[in-house]
């Protein structure tokens, strides 16, 4: 038994860029990806990927190299997902979300090579750049990645993509994966401290991953995927490798706005689509909002939906899958696998099945719920709370050059989520808490101490503390608490608010700032998070009435002007 | 990158047990296994499979030991695919249709520590374990699998399969699986050489053939799989673990007769089943024949099913797959994935793509045709043909003591399946020969050579040789030429055949003897097997008229009593 050798024929590495050699093998004539008025098939999005690859190795990209990548979900993002790791490199795709500093702290942290950027993000990574630079650290080539339907002539340097793509040659021999254990992507994650976190993913825990969530959310043959999520968040929930594997149409808008979202759905007939519950309500804000021809299966994850949103989501067309993930997880580590006597239940019950994060996906070995200390199993009585914890091959390689942030991430066979869930009767496991130091903030997570850090730094502050406010669009927004250090002088909102935006992402601005004489503190001085929780609370804007037919009959203006919103910035399952 | 080791949280080994575990903790309460008035939930089937492991630990059952099974598709059947590597030992489930002295043969050559039987079986057995002990071979100790549903009494030794159950302790710890290219089962095929070979699967190639194939297929949630298809056959191409993976239920039954099957359809709400196209004949004839209140999809393999059988099939509300597979590749390896756009073509032509074998499942890294001498692959223009050849995760780790057969199958990087095909445009494979040696009679495969030298050793007979001979029920049946020693006495075809059924297992006997003066042979002496091949096309047996409205119009009765066929016995993809 145990004398039989590994063979070429029969102990072939795992790796979900086969998914694109394969694709073109036995869906070669069928459509990969459609953007504007471009269209490839899967021969084209192959030979392309070569012609990349190939191009990378002739700009000396090596082995484990990382080649960096700022965009949005265009075909080149997409391209990527394959052609980089074709020349043996690694993949770092940027969240277009962040700021120049938070870029430039990737670009050093992770060494890339080569940064490509996408024309609209021009200035934020020349801003990123400059910062790499000034700090004395090596500078990354850069490549552009102009528009493809409608070039624009933006340029950052002498590359850009598809010259790249022309002189690539198709027919160079790439290096062969030899180790599955080898990384393929790398994502940054703001986590739980405020340093972001390299998160790597090897070919083997990608593939598994990408092949056990196709099960999970039940894909079929020819789907038609429309790019909503961001291709930046775990590589799509894995779903860039998931369309090669399946033989799908990428559907990929630069902006997700509800119109391009509803008109894609009528031109393409798109049948999957990933968001975070945020967009239900931008999809049924505004003129767009339509009856849909053919049911479009939706893979949600975040805040669960609320019973409401969920029957107006639903009721148009869009059948909601429920997802928990993270990063770590190399996307959705449990989902809500639904039963069909569920179907017979009433809508709060069925609401209230489905807002549950659910079993896990086939790639990991086990999730679990624990006490922390002890690492027993809480009961499975839907009350007592403990640790998510996952086990498996979808759980990262590691933290790139982060080994504090290892060893408390592995505890003996497991991984600690951080969340705080229950386990119910028939296994399901619903989150209760999701890390206290996370704020999920319309699909994006908001680390509190990377935002308290910055409040300590304004001159006339002398203590801060951030936790989560209730938002009725975003879910959560940071709300700051801050003692000024001149009690007499005081600090204004304003003054803070301002500071905040220039010193941090956008999307991390505290929505709202409290200025107290003194956070309270427990007797081991420690800021009782739990009461400025509660005082939050008591602060957070009004939640809108859900809208009917089509018209919302009450909204709140807070957080963004309404309808102008481009989705593809504010997805992600919760710690994705 | 490379420097983040491989952690007990993020690498580990595959295994499709492992899909029960998670089965027990996430499909826990719902429903695993029917068979009669007998019903599992997956927490009674995962604590029954602890019992059993522990059980066979109890006996000695160690690492590597080969634990024997000879039964048809009944609930033990089932849980042994879990229990078995659970205990560390490697599954071998027999071909119950097989004789004495190929059941002994295969006890002998897997040096079976332990050997289950299923009391309709004890005669065989006893048979085998006679042949055996003769032979002066150790003899594996023996446990009956008594009927669950209704107890016989029936007992060959001391042990008994729930007796087993009842002493088991659910509570001990079993050995873990650190090596997942470990065996998990040893699946004995005829092959192409008349001595059986035993096909070897690692725990990994099997895990990642499960999942590919539930892919394939689209093996949605909830599946209620009936099995038809024998769970010797390449571990039920892995549906077995496949329903753990999947929390579906596995309705078990005894003798799948055409009432039966319609039973259990109408009864459970049977979603999926396996079969060869030869089942199809059956399931149109008789009584029994109904309208489906619902689709049942069904896997088949082997034969491409013809237009007109297609038609009535699908009209009656069964859903087919056509699929192409070996034991080698852990059952299919290739699946005729349907495309929307041909549901608009005619029947004939829709039935002429639906013949194809189509594209290989995600768990092969490639399939290919090529040429046998300088592998290079043919030209995808449907016309030229070349030798069918595999590489990936669900090849086998090869064939168990058996040195030559593994150098003559794996050829560099590629596992050669010795069937003849062609690449259509579209990447479509098809298949125009099976290996020359095989002639696959109701989905069993049995090779001409093995018959050969049976004849060869009958008293009258001085040559032999055997071919396929089309046949309206069972696809195709041996057609045996011999040449009598003596001219002047002969040898009568009523002698021949008699011979054959002492001395092989019932369906290897030819259906039709025919007794020349000299066997064409070319210049080196080959017999010219091509003119013997439509010497036995003209002799063949009329094709029926199809049937049409629930009534056969024209029939056969060669090979078989019509309606009183264990269907179970007689359904296989061609080579698994």
């Amino acid at each position: 038994m145990d004398k039989l050798p590994k063979r070429a024929a029969n102990c072939v590495p795992l790796s979900p860029v086969g998914f694109l050699p394969r694709a073109n093998d036995v869906y070669g004539d069928r459509t990969s990806v459609i953007y504007g008025r471009v269209r490839f098939t899967w021969s084209q999005t192959y030979a392309r990927c070569r012609r990349i690859a190939s191009s990378l190795l002739n700009l000396g990209v090596r082995k484990n190299d990382v080649v960096s990548v700022l965009a949005p979900n265009v075909p080149a993002m997409y391209e990527m997902h394959f052609a980089v790791p074709m020349a043996g490199a690694v993949l770092n795709t940027i969240n277009t979300r962040l700021d120049a500093k938070a870029v430039a702290a990737i670009l050093r942290h992770s060494e890339a090579k080569l940064f490509f950027v996408d024309y609209q993000y021009v200035r934020l990574a020349s801003d990123a750049l400059q910062l790499v630079a000034d700090s004395g650290e090596p500078v990354p080539l850069v490549a552009v990645i102009d528009d493809i339907d409608t070039p624009t002539g933006v340029r950052l340097g002498e590359l850009e993509y598809e010259g790249l793509v022309v002189r690539g040659d198709p027919a160079v021999e790439l290096p062969q994966l030899t180790d599955e254990w080898d990384a393929v992507t790398l994502n940054y994650t703001s986590g739980t401290t405020s340093a972001p976190k390299g998160v790597v993913y090897s070919h083997r825990g990608a593939y598994l991953s990408t092949t056990s969530l196709l099960l999970s959310w039940g894909v079929g043959t020819e789907p038609v995927y429309l790019w909503t999520l961001p291709m930046f968040h775990c590589n799509g929930w894995t779903f860039t490798w998931g369309m090669a594997a399946r033989g799908g149409v990428n559907i990929c808008i630069r902006d997700a706005r509800a119109a391009d979202i509803y008109r894609a759905i009528a031109r393409h007939g798109v049948t999957h689509l990933c968001c975070a519950p945020v967009v239900f309500n931008i999809l049924l804000e505004g003129d767009a909002t339509t009856q849909l021809a053919a049911p479009v299966n939706v893979l949600t994850g975040g805040a669960p939906p609320p019973a409401a949103l969920l029957e107006s989501i639903e009721k148009i067309g869009f059948q909601v899958t429920h997802a928990y993930g993270l990063t770590e997880a190399t996307g959705p580590a449990l989902a809500c696998e639904w039963r069909d006597q569920w179907d017979r239940l009433p809508l709060p019950e069925r609401a209230r099945l489905k807002a549950r994060q659910g079993v896990s996906v086939l790639s990991l070995a086990d999730a679990d719920v624990k006490n922390a200390d002890t690492m027993t199993s809480v009961p499975r009585d839907g009350k007592t709370v403990g640790e998510i914890v996952l086990r498996g091959s979808s759980v990262m390689k590691g933290y790139l050059n982060n080994p504090d942030a290892n060893d408390n991430a592995f505890k003996g066979e497991w991984f600690l989520t951080g969340d705080v869930g229950v386990v119910h009767a028939d296994g399901y496991i619903e989150i209760k808490d999701r890390s206290k130091d996370v704020i999920i903030s319309g699909g994006e997570n908001i680390c509190s101490k990377e935002v308290e850090e910055v409040l300590f730094r304004h001159p006339a502050v002398s203590d801060a503390a951030v936790v989560a406010m209730p938002h009725p669009r975003w879910g959560e927004t940071p709300c700051a608490f801050v003692v000024a250090k001149d009690k007499a002088a005081g600090v204004s909102e304003d003054d803070v608010l301002a500071f905040c935006r220039k010193h941090m992402s956008r999307f991390m601005v505290p929505k709202k700032v409290v200025v107290y004489d003194a956070l309270p503190r427990n007797a081991l001085g420690k800021v009782e998070k739990v009461k400025l929780r509660d005082e939050a609370q008591k602060l957070a804007p009004a939640v809108p009435a859900q809208k009917t037919k089509g018209k919302t009959t009450n909204t709140t203006t807070v957080g963004g002007r309404r309808g102008e919103h481009p989705v593809a910035h504010v997805m992600a399952i919760s710690r994705l």
